[in-house]
């Protein structure tokens, strides 16, 4: 299990999320509050928009918290739209190539959850990624496979049909090898405009999903403000502090759209 | 707050202690039972002895928990005497050079615990080192300057001695500071064939240490085994196993000394 | 282009050919003699035979020169056989687990050279390898794939026929795909007791490949030394000092066998 | 022997002198022109100007070549100011916290060269920088003692002054231990607004030091292109590309200064 943060909005500087909030990231990769594995050690990532359409990827192995580049880089960086993650693996070896966010193009993809009986599955569902998107296969995770399915279901066109075909090809893999672990995902997609958010799982044990919007986001004495108006959007695997009035949990089996500071939460299912 | 281990005895696979045990220095890596910090994931180190007089060293900066080279090195290597170590940072970087145990010549040492006021005290502690053995210093740690007092002070020949007197000197350097906080220390200290270990602390509150004595040790369903007999010792921050009757508490204020089997604890004070 | 050097013989300290020769294999990783790529610093491993059928693997991302971990392991431990890598990526991240050699059960197997036109076949390649094996694949590079190729096809029982039949796999998937750039290999492979080597290339461009056999292996003021009887096997990519009464070049299309301090080499072709 | 570049002018995507040209900075990590020791592996280090007062730092241990944390941050991070350096040890280990560029409030520094005798006046250099700023010291390196020397010395109010007498007491410490090797430096300082170079050396032979100045700076076809006007300053320590028209020598003993565009260049010596 691991924790996830996506911004959009205006432009800030990464540590506001980062590291200021009480529950910040950082702090969540050290003791996180609501996830099975407290400690996320087993590396992280940072995606962001900046000046290019393709975005930064800074990733790395050691544990977010004893990173003084991650912290540099945090407050030094401004970004209207950025994905932070912080792992805790459930197989595959702690190595950069295995750290999230994923990147293709002008996208970028993290997730938090699991493909039940994933070394059964996995040589079906190298075999299921587009030849063409294969080349950029790099580690031996099955969220990177899953964004490479995503990809090559037609993520550019229809986000949540891409998402739905992909979970119905692995779903179908893992009864042809008779899998019985479930499949859980809360997983992060974007576009470097849009954010797409999925929680979902065959068993209805997803992991965690938040979101809150707001005016211009900030933290003050370590706790997140969000000022008047909109223009701000979290999707996050927790709240970055106690103020339960921000944060709203996205249901089981849902879809969210993040848009200029809108948020649409709609049913989703395979 | 770190945790550690020294062991004595036949050569032992040493896997057997760091990753065997249900409360296994590895296991204590991510979430040990007995420290104020329960994650010691900034760094980790190994200290053995072999056909050399020099023992063999490997630090890294990654969790204990999360490296497979820590792993395959604990089951090839038989050692009759070595040191292990995770580390808490209470403030230097993690970097290689600053993960125990730190060696000289064929000695190595170790530490958990903190010079209160480190930063006010270190230049003159840097000082106060011998100029031939500064030529080894390579980190900013507390722990390696303390080991450095410590050869200095003529460990060879009075290892009491030389603990004596170099607690001495850091208090008065901390006195000469105006330093309130406290000096704590669990360390261990040996030369291949002795192990020397000293509970001790400026408030009465020193970290946790324990030994254990026996025959040959084994562990069978992640508790630890002594066959009959003697010739085995263990010194350790917390127990391996929950088996009580193993484990002896180290008191304040002690020196502990195990060769060939035999542990003496002895009231020791600057 | 990588550097190798296979060892088997009476039990020897590692750093006796990694180290002290003037053209060590940490020396060539820095600045190799007869490589295409002088530097070979995108990683490096070592694997070795000690009390466990399983043999002990160490591996990093840091280049060889610059690890003290390596130089103190190299030191320590005595082996009969042991294979050591430094690598010099044609493509593939650097990580540790795409850094030879790559083991599995009691095997391990390292490499030099290149699937010509590996992005394009890959996918294909993945998907040749037994479901079984195909579990422990981790990295994303050609070696690694070849390896459990080679398991899959028997290696256990026909070495020389599991590599024919593994080629004829691969350049089959090479013509498939259109394929023109060459396909190279100098290739080791072992199970703990014999030594085999490949030396072959689809356009007789292979890399370099020397052994030298004799009694005890020893280095003295940097020079390679055999005591007199037999029992010891060197195979590598390059010669490590230049006293050329030691080294005999592997031709072009040959297979070498070592097995109790004898060398045999025959031809060899898919 | 290091390389390293200082910028300063319009903001800058970073690659485009790190990475784009013939010659790049990151081109000299793996095989320098100009240097003793062509392979610059042992780290690197970038050091830029953003947002704050304080500089963003990336340092890391692998070879610049073969991180692509580096390489994005490269083309993402736009900069009016930055230093980017590549490191080969003259001997303290290889870690993140000996990496150049250091930085001090919005200092930063970065060093090629060597005091001579190193291990000799270490524990002298130590004692004679000033105790609240020895607080910042964390490796074992000459240049981050160097660094902090400097800043004791008044760098703020006269830096030519702050070289001057670091030189002195450094060249003192080294007559009172009768050290006979040189001390050469070619070192860059920058409080975010100018840029300072000193190239000197005891012996006359300095580390090579190069400047370049114009109008907005560009890579093209591995060229670097100045655009009409000024602006923009160089200063490194090899140069960029073949085009000798660009690159102006600084000569043995010489300070360096360079400020909104202008480079003036004076005889320096202690």
């Amino acid at each position: 299990m691991c924790r996830w943060l996506a911004y959009g909005g205006d432009p800030i500087a990464m540590d506001t999320l980062l590291f200021k909030p009480c529950n910040s990231l950082i702090r969540q990769s050290l003791s996180a509050q609501r996830s099975i594995a407290p400690t996320n050690g087993d590396g992280f990532g940072l995606g962001w928009y900046g000046h290019l359409e393709r975005p930064g990827l800074y990733r790395d192995t050691m544990p977010a918290w004893n990173d003084a580049n991650l912290r540099s880089l945090a407050e030094q960086i401004h970004s209207p739209l950025f994905f932070a993650h912080v792992r805790a693996s459930t197989g595959p070896a702690t190595a950069r190539l295995n750290c999230h966010p994923f990147r293709y193009g002008r996208w970028l993809f993290m997730h938090n959850g699991q493909i039940g009986g994933w070394t059964d599955v996995r040589q079906g569902v190298e075999r299921s990624i587009d030849k063409l998107l294969y080349k950029h296969r790099e580690g031996s995770t099955d969220s990177e496979a899953l964004f490479y399915l995503l990809v090559g279901n037609g993520v550019e066109e229809d986000p949540a049909g891409a998402f739905r075909r992909t979970i119905s090809q692995i779903t179908d893999l893992m009864a042809g090898e008779g899998v019985t672990e479930p499949f859980r995902m809360a997983a992060a997609l974007t576009d470097g405009r849009r954010i797409f958010s999925v929680r979902w799982s065959s068993d209805g044990r997803s992991p965690s999903l938040f979101w809150a919007a707001g005016g211009r986001v900030g933290c003050t004495e370590n706790s997140i403000q969000f000022g008047p108006g909109r223009g701000s959007v979290l999707v996050l695997s927790e709240p970055l502090d106690s103020d339960n009035s921000h944060w709203t949990e996205v249901p089981e089996g849902s879809f969210l759209t993040a848009q200029s500071g809108e948020v649409t939460v709609e049913p989703f299912g395979p």
